[in-house]
C-alpha cells in the first residue's frame, strides 16, 4: 500500500539523498562566469516545466562537458533546488563491484521509488562509469544500457513527473550508443578558459594576496587556458602548501605542466 | 481448460493492455497529413484481412520509421481500433534488466496467451530495443531474435488468427538480421517534413495565436523540415513555458537548433 | 524394455507427427511444374532407396531454396507419403527460447526415438534456425551444429534404417559450416519464375476470373518473375480482399512492389 | 583393487569396443589398391613396435586424408587386428551435446582405462568434431585441444603401453593447433583417383555385369577421378536402385555431378 | 560500532600491513641519485598535504616507470614513513586466483576499511596485474578496472583523508584505459641510466673492491646504460657467486648481455 | 602447525615428487655435446646461488627451445640434483580437463607448499600447455597466466629460498605475455645440429655397428641437421625395428622425410 511505502521507501531514501547531494556540493558552486549561470538556468527551466506542463509528464537533460569540469555538483545543485519531494542520486560510487544485472536492479529500483511520488527527480551521474565503458574494444555492459534507453524513454504512470538528469564526459560514446536521441535537453557544462574566470575562482579561494592575483591575471592575460573546476581547486590547494612567496608563479608552472596554461 | 484459461489469463491480459495501450496514445493521434491517414488505412485493410481470410491465420505488419515519427502511437491505436477480443502489448519497458531468457519467455508467453483466443493482435513495441541492440559491436540478443523469427513465421493452432504489429527505428538492422523477410507487409512512418504538416500540429496544439500561427507558416515555407511528432510536442511543450512575446520566433530557434528545421 | 517403449515412446511420438505435418501441408502441394515433380520424384526414389538397401541404412537429403520456395511443405509432403512406421518433424517452433544444450536434448532425443523404429523418416527443418544463425557476426550454435554433424553421419543400430530430409535456405552457410559434405543428397526447390507457372498456381487459386487470367498472362508474359508459392500464395489472399474491378491489376503492381515482378 | 577394475572396467569395455569398431567396419575394407595395402602395412608396423620396444612405451599415429576416404575404417581395422587386450574407440559419436568439460572426461576415462592394461591401443576418431570444430570463426574446444595436447605427450604408468590412432580430415587445422608435432607418425588415407583403382571396387560391389564394367572402364580411362570409398560405395547404392539398361551411363553421370569425375 | 571496529578491523590490519611493506623494504631504498630524492620530496608533499587541507580529503598518486625501477619499494616507503593510522597494502599477491568478482571485493574491503580511520594511506601495487592485465587482445578485467576508476575519485566520508598511491609499469595502457585522469599526481620513477648512479648503487653493495670499482667507473662512463635497481640488485648478487679476480669483467659483460650497458 | 605441516604435505610430496621426476628422465641424459654441459652448468650455478645469497631468496630460471629439444628432461634433472629438501613438478599432465580456476589453485597449492620448506625447487613444465595456449586465437587462460606472472615475482616468506625453474618452445609467446621479463635468468636449450652431436647420440643408443655409424657419419657430415633429443631417440626406436641390412640408410632417409636433415 502506498502510505507504508511512503513512510518505508520515500521518506528515508530521501533523507539520505539530501545528504548525498551535499556530499557532491561540498566546495560549494563558484559562479565564475556566464557558462555557470547558462546551465543554472537552463536547469531552472526545466524544474518548472516539469512542474508545470501536463503534456510532458517525463523530461531528461543531460550535463556534458569534459571531466572534471563541474558536471556532477552542477547536477546535484539543480536537483536540490528543485526541491521536489523525491529526490535521489543514481551515482556509480554505490555500485562498486557490482555485476551488471545487480547494477539494472539498483538503477530499477531508483526509478520504481521515483514513479512512487508525484514530482521526482533523479540523477544519474556518470553515465559512462555505470556502464561500465572503457575505451579499449570499447567494452561496456549492454545490460545496463538498455535498461537505461528504456529507463529514459518510459513514462511515469498517471499522474505522476519525473525529470531525470544525466551527466557525462563521453557525449561521443553516447551518441554512438543511441542514448542521446532520448535526452529532452542536452546541455554544455564548460571548462574554465579565460584569465577572467580563472581570477574570479581565485579571488573565491581566498589563497593568494592582491599582488599575487594582479601577477596572475597579468601572466595569463591572452593565454590558452583549458582546466576544469575540480582540478584547478586541487590546484589551488596544492599551491597554499607552498612557500607564500614563490607561491604563485609555482602555481602557475603547475598549471603549465599539467596542460592547462599554453607555455609562455 | 479453455474456460479457465479465457477466465483467468485471457480476461485480465485484455484488461491491462487496454490500458496500457492508451498509456502510449496520451497524447492522442493527429491526423496532419497524408502520411498518417495512409498509414491507419493500411493497419485497416491488414486487420480486416486477419479478420477474413482463411488462408492466411498469421497476418505480420512491420511500421518502421525515424525515431521520434509515431510509430508506436499508431501500432497502439491500429491495434486498439481492430476490436479483437485479445490484444497485448509486448514492450521492452516491462522487460527491464531482463537477461534474454526471461525475455524470450516473456515474450513466448504472450504469444501462447494468444494462441488461445480465436482473433487476436499482438503489438512488438520497439524491436531493436527487445533484442538490447546497441550499433557498438554490433551487439543484441540473438536468443530473442531467433525466437522473434521463429514466432513470426509459426502458424496459431488450428482456427485461430493472429495479427502481428512491429514498430522499429532500424528497418536497416533488421535486413541484415534476416527479419524483415518475415514480415507479410512493411509500412513506412513518416517524419514531419513541410510546412503544412507543421501547420495542422500547431494548430491542434492550442498554443499559438493566429498570428503567430501565420508568422510561423511565412518563415518555415519552403524550407527544409525534418522532425518526429512525438519531438516536436515536446519542442511545443517548451515553448508555452515562454513570455508570449518572444514564443513564436524562439520556437523556430529551437526548430533550427534542434536540426529539424534549416537555418534561415 | 522395448514393447514398452514401443507403445510409450513411439506410437503417440507418430500420432502427434501426423498432426503436425499436416500443419505444414494446410494449403496443399499444388504442382505449378516440372520443378515441383522432379523433387517430389527425387523424394519418391530416396524413399524407396531407404527402404530397400541394406548398405546405406542412413540416408540424408537437403532440400535447399530460396525463402518462401516451399521447402518444408515438400519435405513435409515426403514424408508423410514415406508412410515409415516412424516420422517425426524437428523444427525451430518446438524449441523457442530452448538454450543451446535443451535445443540439442531434444534434437537428440528425436532421432533416439527414431533409432528405435525399423525404418524411420526425420524432417530437420530451418537448420539455419535451428541453429541459431543471423548473418551479423555471423553467430549460430556450435553446439547444436556439432550435434548434427555428427547425427548426419551416425548409423542407425544394425537393422534399423533412417531416412532425414533437412531444408535450408543458406546454403551457402551450410557449406562454410561443412555440413554440405554429410548429406548424401542435395535437392534444389524453385521458386516460381514463368508466367506458365504463376497461371498454374493462379487457376488453382480459385480468385480470378478468365478474363482476368488472361490479362494476367499477357502482361506477365515474357517478364522477370521470382516469387516463392509461400509469397505468392499470401499476395494472393491480399488480392482477394480488393475490390473485384481493379483487383488484378493491383495485384500485379503488388507483384512488383515486393520486387518479384520485373517494373512494365 | 587393480583385479576388481580388471574385471569391472576392461572386461566389459573391451568387449563393446569390439562390436563398436566392428560397426565401424559394416562394409568391409575393400583392397582396392597400393594406397590401401600402405596404410595398412604402417598400421602393422607401428603395431609391433608398440609391442616391442621399451624406449618408446607411448606411439602415436594420425590417418589423414580427405572426407570419405575411408580413414575411420582403417583406424578401426589396425585396432581391431593389433588384438591389444584394451581396444577402445573415442569418437564424438558418443559425445552428442556433450559440454566441453563433459567431453573432456569422457576422452580421459578412456586414457585412464588404456593405461589400466599392460598393451592398449585407442582411436580417437574423427577429431575436428572432438574438438567441434568449425571454420567459421574459427570456434573449436580449447579445453578438449589442451586434454588432447597433452595426453598425446603424456607416457603410460611404468610398465604400460599404449598406441594411440588418431583420424582427422583437417591436418591443416590440426597443423594450425600445433598438434602435429606430437604424433610420432603421420599416415596419408587416400582417395580413389584411376580408373583402375575405381574398377577394383565396382568388381567388388557385385552390382555391374562384365560389359558394364568394361563400359565404364572404357568412359573413365585417363580421366581425372577424385572421390572418397565411402561416397563411392552410397553412390554404387544408388546406382542399385536404377534399371538395369541404363545404370552404368547413369552412374558415370551421378559421378560427374558430384564432382567426383571429369565431365567427357 | 566503531571502537569496535577500531580492535577489530584496524589494528590488526594496521599490523600485519606493516609487516607487509616491510617484505618489499627488505633491500632498503638506496640513495642512488637526484631521481630518488626527487620521487621521496614528492611523496612527502603529498603525505603533509593529505594531512593538512580540507578541501581535499581525497589524495591520489601514481608511481610510474619502468618493470623492475623500484616503485613498489618507494610506494612502501612513502607510506611506511606517512605515520597515518592506517596503512594497507592492496596487492595482487594477495589474490592470485581470485575471480574478478573476489578481486573487487578484496579491493572495495581494503577502501572500505581505509574509510574507518581519519587518517589512511592505500598502496595499489601493481595496477596492470590487479587488472589482469595482458598486452595479447588486449585483456583485462573490466570490473576491476571500473571499480578501481570510481574508487579513485570516491570522496571518503565527511572528517575522514586518504592518500591513494599506485604504481605501474604500463602508464600508456592506463592512459588508454582513462584511468591517469582521476589522479591528482603522477611521478616518473627512473631507471639508473648513468656511471654515477651506477657506481653509487655498487658502492652500497659491498661487494666490489675500491679498484674494481674504478675499473668499472672507467668501462662504464659515458656508456649507455639503463637498468632498474631490482634487476641490477639481481645481477650484483649473480656477480657475488663469481670468483673474484673476474669478478668485474664478468659484471660489465653480463650487464651487456641483458641489453643494460652498451656493448663496448 | 609445522611439524604436521612437515609430515603430512611435505615428506609425501617429495616422494612422489622424486618418482616424478624419474618419469621425465626414464631415458636418461645422453652428453651429446657443449650446449648440452653448458645448461647443467647453468643449472648448477643457479642452485648454488639459491642456496646461498640471503638477498635473493627467490631464483627464477627459464629453459627455452625447439619442442622435443629435451627441456622437460633437462629441468627434472636440474631439480633432481640441487637436492633441496622439497622439490616438485607443475605439470600439465595432472591438470588434464582442469577449467582454469583448478589450474590456478593446483599451482598455487605446489607453491605454498614449497613456502613451508627452507629451501625449494619448483618445475613448471611446458608453461604454454600450462596456460591452455594455442596459436589460433591466440586463446590461453588469462586466469592461470596473471597467477604465474605474480607466483614469479613474489617472495617466499621470510627465511625461506625458493628456485623456480620453467620450460618452454614458445619463447616469443611468452615475451607477449611480457613473462619473460619476471624471469632471472634464460636459457637456451638446443636442438642437435652438427654430425658429430648425432653420432654421439647414435654411439650411446646401442644399435648400429661401428660401419654403420661410419656411413651414417659419413652421409650426415658437413650437412644442415635439425632436430630435438626426444625426437631422435623415437626414429632410432623405429629404425630398431628394421632389418639389419637397409637399417642405417632407411634412418637417414627417415631423417630426411621428417625434415631434420637436409636431402642429399
Ligand atoms: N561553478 C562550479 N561548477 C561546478 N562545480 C563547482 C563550481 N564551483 C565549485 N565547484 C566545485 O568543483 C567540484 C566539481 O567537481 P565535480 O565532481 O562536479 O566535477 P565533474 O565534472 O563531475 O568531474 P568528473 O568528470 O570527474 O565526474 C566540486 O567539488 C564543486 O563543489
Ligand atoms: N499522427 C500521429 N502519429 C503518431 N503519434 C502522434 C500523432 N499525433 C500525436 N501523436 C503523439 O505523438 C507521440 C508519438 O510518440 P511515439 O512513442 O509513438 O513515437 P515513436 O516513433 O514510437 O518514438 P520512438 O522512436 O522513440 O519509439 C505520442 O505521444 C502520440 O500520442
Ligand atoms: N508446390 C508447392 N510446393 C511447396 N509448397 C506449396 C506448394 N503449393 C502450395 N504450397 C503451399 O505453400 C506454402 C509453402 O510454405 P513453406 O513453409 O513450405 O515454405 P518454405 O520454403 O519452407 O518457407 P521458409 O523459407 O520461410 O521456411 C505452404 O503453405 C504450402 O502448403
Ligand atoms: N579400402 C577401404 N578403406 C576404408 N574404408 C573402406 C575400404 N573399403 C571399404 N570401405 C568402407 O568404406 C567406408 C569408409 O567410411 P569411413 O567412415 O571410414 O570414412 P571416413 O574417411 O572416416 O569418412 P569421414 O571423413 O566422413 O569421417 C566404410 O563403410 C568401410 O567399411
Ligand atoms: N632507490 C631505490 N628505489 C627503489 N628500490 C630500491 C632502491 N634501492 C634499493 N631498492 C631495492 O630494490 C628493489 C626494488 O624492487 P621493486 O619491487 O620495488 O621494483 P618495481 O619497480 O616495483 O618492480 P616491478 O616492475 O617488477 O614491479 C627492492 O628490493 C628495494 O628494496
Ligand atoms: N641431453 C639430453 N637432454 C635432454 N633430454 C635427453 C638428453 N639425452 C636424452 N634425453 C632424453 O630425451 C627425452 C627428452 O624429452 P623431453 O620431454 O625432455 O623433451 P622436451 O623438449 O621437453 O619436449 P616437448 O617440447 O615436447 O615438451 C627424454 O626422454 C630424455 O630422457
Ligand atoms: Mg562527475
Ligand atoms: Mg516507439
Ligand atoms: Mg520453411
Ligand atoms: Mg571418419
Ligand atoms: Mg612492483
Ligand atoms: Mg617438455
Amino acid at each position: 500500500d502506498f502510505i507504508h511505502a511512503l513512510q518505508n521507501d520515500i521518506k528515508p531514501a530521501f533523507g539520505s539523498s539530501k545528504e548525498a547531494l551535499d556530499t557532491f556540493l561540498s566546495n560549494g558552486i563558484i559562479n565564475w562566469g556566464d557558462p555557470v549561470s547558462h546551465v543554472l538556468e537552463d536547469g531552472d527551466l526545466i524544474v518548472s516545466q516539469t512542474r508545470s506542463s501536463d503534456r510532458t509528464p517525463l523530461v531528461t537533460m543531460l550535463l556534458e562537458g569534459p571531466p572534471a569540469c563541474g558536471k556532477t555538483a552542477l547536477a546535484a545543485k539543480i536537483a536540490k533546488t528543485s526541491d521536489f519531494p523525491f529526490v535521489k542520486l543514481c551515482t556509480p560510487e554505490n555500485m562498486i563491484g557490482y555485476h551488471e544485472a545487480a547494477k539494472c536492479q539498483a538503477i530499477k529500483k531508483i526509478f520504481d521509488d521515483a514513479y512512487k511520488s508525484p514530482l521526482s527527480c533523479v540523477v544519474i551521474d556518470d553515465i559512462e562509469r555505470l556502464l561500465d565503458y572503457v575505451p579499449i574494444g570499447p567494452r561496456f555492459s549492454n545490460l545496463v544500457l538498455q535498461a537505461l534507453l528504456v529507463l529514459l524513454k518510459k513514462a511515469p504512470p498517471a499522474g505522476r513527473k519525473l525529470l531525470v538528469i544525466g551527466t557525462t564526459s563521453r557525449k561521443d560514446v553516447l551518441r554512438d550508443m543511441e542514448m542521446l536521441n532520448v535526452f529532452s535537453t542536452i546541455v554544455h557544462v564548460s571548462n574554465i578558459s579565460s584569465s577572467e574566470h580563472l581570477l574570479a575562482v581565485l579571488e573565491n579561494a581566498d589563497l593568494f594576496s592582491r599582488e599575487e592575483l594582479q601577477y596572475i591575471q597579468k601572466k595569463t592575460h591572452g593565454k590558452k587556458l583549458f582546466i576544469g573546476i575540480k582540478k584547478l581547486l586541487v590546484l589551488i590547494e596544492m599551491a597554499r602548501q607552498m612557500e607564500i612567496g614563490e607561491r604563485a608563479s609555482k602555481f602557475l608552472c603547475i598549471l603549465e605542466d599539467e596542460g592547462a596554461l599554453e607555455y609562455s
